[in-house]
């Protein structure tokens, strides 16, 4: 360690649970945070693997490893530069593993934890809090939010949701142009992420690029799913177009509360006798074959709506990276306890401001779809979303291309 | 249609198979050399839906109902403007079929037909030139190629490959990252087109940033997939990394020419009892789980890697609208039953330059994957691939977007 200003503290920073697209911009505006306050902030140490791989002392110094190229390219880069973790810390406050983390944490003289994440990492926010408060520690624990899911309460929404958004709107327009160019009538199943909260799959309506476009059908976990209701949707579109795209989210689930994706997995086993995991696209694909003899398709748009660097929106870097950098200044004032949230304050003009929540107030909680935002019969989302979402998409980031591909900064 | 200069001929347009990025900019150039021929040619038409949809009256006239917005637009649209058709010519040139097509080509003063396709769409250019050479008509058959698949032989490569193989190289970048994150070992298995040839797989190796670095393993159909020596691949290459990415082409098989993704297909059928049918990486992601017990992901790029307009290839997006633009030239020319080839004239710097070849040896034929490309262990690609691919990613169009979404050029 170099020598520092006895006034000078270290920042600890930690990247936990799925990867978004915007979680290296919020490391990003934490860095550049810490190091615009160089009188209070000595270094930037970034946890490999989360709490977990630090606990196991993997951890790397930011600040002198990364220069000034690295940091740009972070900016833009995907998925989690510091490696990430699922790990839940014990709900007893007593337990060892506190003293331990505390004792890690003193050795590197980190005055300042920031930890993004979802909801699972505010939960560890909130503990390290409490038991920081709990000894009397100086230490400001502050979580940074991030999903693509766009399921945490008390913030407008997530960094993470709009770049997921903008892919999976413009993947699904591309994918209903493709599916447009045969006479014969098709039907192609969008299956989209969203175990228990529709955001995603709600997002897809923006891929229409006139109304009563594709996707005409858009099924969410937060409306029960009925196979013959479905036969029917498809049966009144088919007397509209010959083409359908159906959206849906891998979480929908009947009214008994069972998941679609389960419908199948019980009886299919391969050649060597393992059961296939399936999911509810797959089924959905099946059963629209079978009743109605057409050729159908289904794509599951799997891990790049989450990891995709292709397109984001430069709204939600921004703001990812304001987020962090806000969560510095948070911490420097002497908070702790706080998850730094968007707070909107007008979409006409599109205005958001960084504002801290109560960590305790946001973790182990979930925020649906909007249920007044579900069109009646449960297929269509209403414009109040498009008024919601569409500034969260707006602008693309510069990306730095090298030997006709994207650069990406990468650990080492 | 409008009065027309005696000297003036029509020509006719239509696009055929499966989409590409580019089936469109091919369109763009064929439409834009019409125009700058305006003493010998009056006006383009586009058969709707391909020969199928031509045969049953639907065609559109591409001259008075594109302006030059559409036209710039059209040149970056992914997936194909004017419909396609899968539609194969009798084999017997006495057929009915043809003295109808051309009568209807007649009736249209057609004078130029070029059909924008790939293996199957030369088959029909080679079958109605030598229909046309019959009859002692006029009329100039000329094939344009496209397919991402890059199997047509007397081209040096096909338009359509070069953005499927950036998109591909781009997404299983951003996927290696993704599946980097955890610590744990995990084994991500990402499925490409390709049914018969591994060019499409063999592009994925672009997506590494440094030596050694994912996808660790490629498999393409060009060589006998055997699931043992599979297994022990996976084995040596966990001695040097945790997190491995597979690629593998929907067509690999085994010795026996068995398809793997057929492996599965007699058992699995779901609740209704219906067959499930699954790609060969559900079948290794599967295979994997059961002989290692670690994590396992496996991810089809599906149709996304043919009709993304995200991220392109302008080098591809050129020589597509070239070899339009030529092939209008080639027919004014006089030729018929020419397929408009890229001709490779040096790698370093990239010069190519469109060249008529006879269609007759290109349909019905298939280039394989190079096997001196291919690794002696069947599992890599060696550096000349990447000598003759790295030219036909480069370059990025300028993607015209409107509220936070490309915008594209669609049939209204």
């Amino acid at each position: 360690m170099s020598m520092s200003n006895p006034l000078q503290y270290n920042v600890l920073v930690g990247q936990s649970g799925g990867p978004t697209a915007v979680i290296n911009s919020s490391l990003y505006g934490i860095i550049t945070a810490s190091h615009k306050n160089k009188r209070s902030i000595s270094h930037v140490y970034g946890m490999i693997h989360g709490i977990e791989g630090f606990l196991e002392g993997h951890y790397m110094n930011l600040t002198d490893e990364l220069d000034e190229t690295d940091l740009e390219l972070l900016k833009n880069t995907p998925a989690a530069y510091l490696g990430s973790c699922r790990y839940k810390l014990s709900e007893n406050l007593s337990d060892k593993i506190y003293p331990i983390l505390f004792q890690k944490f003193n050795e590197l003289n980190i005055r300042y934890f920031l930890y993004i994440g979802g909801n699972d990492s505010m939960d560890t926010v909130s503990k390290l809090s409490l038991y920081s408060e709990k000894i009397n520690s100086n230490i400001r624990i502050i979580g940074i939010p991030k999903t693509i899911d766009n399921d945490l309460v008390n913030t407008d929404h997530t960094p993470g949701f709009g770049s997921a958004a903008k892919y999976i709107s413009s993947t699904v327009r591309e994918i209903a142009l493709d599916s447009s160019v045969y006479h014969n009538k098709s039907v192609t199943i969008v299956e989209l992420m969203g175990r228990h909260a529709g955001w995603i799959t709600a997002a897809s309506v923006l891929a229409r690029k006139y109304a009563k476009d594709n996707p005409v059908l858009v099924y969410l976990p937060e409306v029960p799913f009925d196979m013959e209701k479905f036969a029917n949707d498809i049966k009144t579109e088919f007397t509209k177009k010959n083409n359908l795209v159906v959206c849906v989210s891998e979480g929908i689930r009947d009214v008994n509360g069972t998941f679609i994706c389960e419908y199948g997995n019980d009886v299919k086993t391969d050649n060597f006798g393992h059961k296939m995991l399936t999911g509810c696209g797959k089924i959905l694909e099946n059963f629209v074959r079978d009743q109605f003899g057409i050729k159908v398709r289904s794509v599951e748009i799997n891990i790049s709506q989450r990891c995709s660097g292709i397109i984001t929106s430069l709204t939600d870097i921004n703001e990812a990276a304001m987020a962090g950098y806000y969560g510095i200044e948070t911490a420097l004032k002497g908070m702790s306890g706080q998850m730094i949230a968007l707070n909107r304050l007008s979409s006409t003009p599109y205005k958001v401001e960084c504002k801290p929540v109560d960590v305790t107030q946001v973790c182990n909680k979930e925020k649906p779809f909007p249920s007044e935002w579900i069109t009646c019969d449960g297929t269509n989302i209403r414009k109040e979303f498009l008024e919601y979402i569409i500034p969260l998409i707006q602008g693309e980031p510069e990306i730095k291309m090298e030997n006709g591909l994207p650069l990406y900064c990468y650990r080492k």
